[in-house]
C-alpha cells in the first residue's frame, strides 16, 4: 500500500479531469486507450506515482494512486447505486473500525463492502451476503483489485432466511427488504451494537423502523443526506447546477437487551 | 472493546431518548444525577451492556456501548463544532484507513481527532497541531475517555509555521486560515495523497483552492453536505421541522508530482 | 395603497432590524411599546413613509410601509404554519391572477388568505371555507388589517362536505385531508383549472394523489421547497446555521374533462 | 380567459405526460407534428378545454389550456434560466401586486416579465429594461403569445446608465452587474418599496448588498431556494432523483429614507 513506485500489476488512476478518469491495471507491453490518445505503460512503469505522462496525442494524464474512494465510485455498476457520501454515513453511524466483524447484505457489485473491508482489516471481517451471483462475481473482482478481498467473506445466501454469524459489531443492510432480516440482526449482534439500513423509498423505512421497534432496538434515527458541489473560482463562485437529489434513507438503531425471540 | 459486562471505570452511554444520553464513566459507590433521578453505578456494574437500570423515580436508562460516533458528539465544546456528517465525508474523502498516518491542524477539542485515530489505529498515528494549551487539554481528556489516546500524538504547535512529519497519507485542516497550510501539505505528503480542508465560509474556500492550485495539487473537489432528520411513524412520516442549514465546506485534492518548492 | 405619508389609522411596520419588526396601527395620542423603548404615534403622523424615528430611550426605528410578506409573516398565528416561500409557489402553480374566483380550505389564521386576495383583487374573489370559528375572527381581522377583507368571503362551512361555488380558477388546500375534497374540487373547477395542496406528512400526499388519479385530474406533480438564508460580508459570506428543515409538500394537477362523478 | 371551448388563434398546451408538453397556437387546416403522432388542429377547434385528442398514431392528448408557468416554462430559451420556484419568491418579497407599477432588467426572453405582467395587469405595468435587441424581439413574441403585452413596455435602454421611471413599486434585477442599478433604483422607487436582485454567485451577491447598505436600503435579505420534486406512489414513494442544485440568490431589500443622492 506504500509503494511510490509505479510497478506491474497495479491498478492505478489515469486523471485527465476532475470528471476524466479510468482506474486500470498497469500490464507491461499493453496499452490504455482513451478518446484524448492512448497511453503504453511500459512508459508509465518505474515512474512516481503522481507523474504526469503524455498520450499519444500528447494530452497530459497523471497517474495517481487509487483511494478507497476511487474504487467504490468504479464498482459501482448494474445495480442500485451506493455513493460515497451514504457510504461514508454508514460507516460513521455503524461505529465499526479496525477489526469490526461486520454483516453485510446485499453485496451488490461490492461498493459498500469494499468500504466496510476497508476500514474492519486487517483483523476484522466482513461476511457479506448475496442471493444473486452474477453480482458476486462482480463483487469478488471488485474486492481483488481493490486488495481487500481477503478480509470479505463472500456468502451465496439469502440473508431473510437468516444470520450464520454472531457476536458481530454491526449488520448493515442494502436491499430491498431491511425489515425481513431485522430480527436476525437482532440475534447475530453484540449487545448494543449496531444495524444501519439503507432504503431509498419511504415505504421501506416505515417498515424496518416498524421492525425495529417490535425487535429490542432503541435509538433509532433516520436521515438523508444531500451532498452539493461548489464551483470555486474567485468572482464566479457557486454550487454547482445539477445535483443527486435522492439516493436512499439511512437509518440507524442499536440492539438493547431484554428482547426474547 | 468486546467486553458484553459493565465492568467499574468503563465509559457508557446513559440513553433515555433519542434526544437524551450522558456518557458517563462508571465508578464504584457513586451516582449519576439527572432530571428523572438518579442512577447508582453499583446497580450497574456487572450487569450486561443494553441492560435496563431504572432512576431512583423509577425511569428507566438504558447503558449503552458508546460508539465512536457518541465519542465524537460528546467531545463538541467550546469551539467549531465539526459534525459527524462531515467527519464522517472527511474521513471518506481522505482515503486513510487502518495505518495511516495523518496530520490534522487544528486540534480543537479533539473530535475529529477522535475518529482519525479510530480508523488508523492500531498502527497508524494522527499527530494533531494546536496552539491553544486549553484546547489540547480537553482534546486529550476526550481522546482518552474513548480510548485512542495511544494513536494520537497532541503537538502544541502552529502548523502555518511548518510540519514536522513527512510522507503522510493525510494532511486534514480545520482552521482558519488553512491556505496557510498547503504549501507545507505539500511538503509533508506522500505522492497522490490527499489533503482535506473543512472551512465554514465561502472565501476560506476560494483562497484555500487558489493555494491548492499553486502548489502542484489536482483533483480538487468542494462539496457542502446537508443531512435531515426524517420522523418515521406510519400515517404520519415527514421530514423534521428544524435542520442545521450550514456547518461548513469540505474541500479535497490529491499532491501530484513535478512541483517543486 | 400609494399615499407616502403616515395618516392616522394606517398600519405600519416599525423596523428595527431584520429581525426585529413590528406591524402597529397608528393611533393618535397613544404609544406603542418596545425593549428599546416607547414610540409616540404623534411623532410619526404626517411623517414620510421610510422616515426615522428614535425611541424614547434614543433607539433608532424605521416606520415601514408593509408589503404582503409582512402582512402574511404577522398573520400566523395558532395555526399550521405556512411560508412565504410555500405561499409563492402555490400562487405560482395555481396560475391565478388579478380577477380569479378562488376557493381555499381551510382559513386558518388567513396567512394563505391574504395573499390569495392580494393577488385576485380587484375584480377577483377568494371563498375561504373553515369550520372552526375562532379561526374565522382571526382570519377576519387580519384581512381587515391587511385592507383585503373585500375580496374574501369567509364561509363557516365544512369543505369536505362539498364546495358552493363552481366554474372556479383554483382549488387550494391546506387541511388535514385534502383527499376529502378532491371530488368536489373537480366539480368546482372549470375545465383545465387547477388543484394545489399543501400537506406536511408523506402519507397525506399519497392519499391525495390517488384521490387526484381517480377523479380525473391530469399533470399531478408534488414538490416540496427548501429556502435557506445566507450571511452576506465580504471575507465572511456563509450560508445561516440553521434553517427551516420542512414545512410541507406542494400537490398541483389539472382537472382533465370525461370524468363523471 | 374564461372561454371554455378552443377557438382558432388560441394557444393550447398539448398534454401527454408530465414531461411531455407542447405549447402550440391552434390554426385552422394544419398539424401539429410530435414523435407519437401528429393531431389535426381542425379537430380540436370547437371542443372543450381538457378534451383528450387521439394523435394520427392513436396516441392520447390532452388539450389543455395554458397557465402562467406554462407561459413561463415555454419562454425559457436562449439566455440565463429563471425558474418558476425563483421568479414565485422574487414576485412574493417584491410586494407587487394588481395595480404595481415595476421596472425590470434585463428583460431577457421575458419569463419573469410575462409573470410580472400577470400580476400587475390589468391597471399596473412593467417597465422591461434589455440592451440585447435580439431578446427583446424573443420576449415581444414571448409576452404576445400568452397575451400579456399590453401590460409591458419593452425598453432597449441599459438599466446602468439609469431608470426613466419614478414612483415605482419595485425594481427587479436580473442582470450581470445588479449593484451598478442600485442607486438608480433608489431614484425610482417610492419610500419603503422594494428592490429585488437575482444573481447565480456569490460575488454578484456580495457586491450588490454592499451597493443597497451604501444607498439607502434597510432590511436586507439574501435566501437561495431549492426545490424538489417527490414520485409519489404508494409502497414506492420517494424524492426524485436529479434536481437543480442552483440557480441563483434572491436578495431582498426595502427603501428607507434620508439618504440623498
Amino acid at each position: 500500500m506504500s509503494n511510490q513506485k509505479i510497478i506491474e500489476g497495479d491498478y492505478i488512476l489515469l486523471y485527465l479531469s476532475q470528471r476524466k478518469t479510468y482506474l486500470v491495471k498497469v500490464e507491461a507491453g499493453k496499452s490504455f486507450h482513451t478518446h484524448k490518445g492512448f497511453i503504453k505503460f511500459d512508459d508509465l512503469i518505474g515512474k512516481d506515482y503522481g507523474s504526469c505522462i503524455p498520450s499519444s496525442l500528447g494530452v497530459e494524464f497523471i497517474a495517481l494512486k487509487p483511494l478507497l474512494r476511487d474504487y467504490v465510485m468504479k464498482s459501482v455498476r448494474k445495480t442500485q447505486i451506493t455513493y460515497p457520501k451514504d457510504i461514508a454515513l454508514i460507516v460513521m453511524f455503524s461505529g465499526i473500525g479496525p477489526g469490526s466483524r461486520v454483516v453485510e447484505a446485499g453485496t451488490g457489485t461490492g461498493a459498500l463492502t469494499t468500504a466496510l473491508a476497508h476500514y474492519v482489516k486487517p483483523d476484522g471481517r466482513v461476511y457479506s451476503y448475496e442471493i444473486r451471483e452474477e453480482f458476486l462475481k462482480t463483487a469478488e473482482k471488485n474486492l481483488k483489485r481493490a486488495g481487500l478481498i481477503d478480509f470479505v467473506e463472500l456468502k451465496t445466501k439469502d440473508v431473510t432466511a437468516g444470520i450464520d454469524e454472531s457476536d458481530v459489531d454491526a449488520v448493515i443492510l442494502d436491499l430491498a427488504t431491511p425489515w425481513l432480516v431485522v430480527s436476525h440482526a437482532y440475534n447475530a449482534l453484540k449487545h448494543c451494537r449496531t444495524i444501519v439500513s439503507f432504503s431509498p423509498t419511504i415505504d421501506q423505512v416505515v417498515k424496518t423502523v416498524e421492525a425495529l421497534m417490535e425487535n429490542g432496538f432503541v435509538d433509532m434515527e433516520t436521515v438523508e443526506c444531500l451532498m452539493r458541489g461548489m464551483q470555486i473560482e474567485r468572482g464566479k463562485t457557486r454550487p454547482q447546477t445539477l445535483m443527486t437529489a435522492h439516493t436512499g434513507y439511512v437509518t440507524f438503531a442499536r440492539k438493547a437487551m431484554g428482547h426474547t425471540m
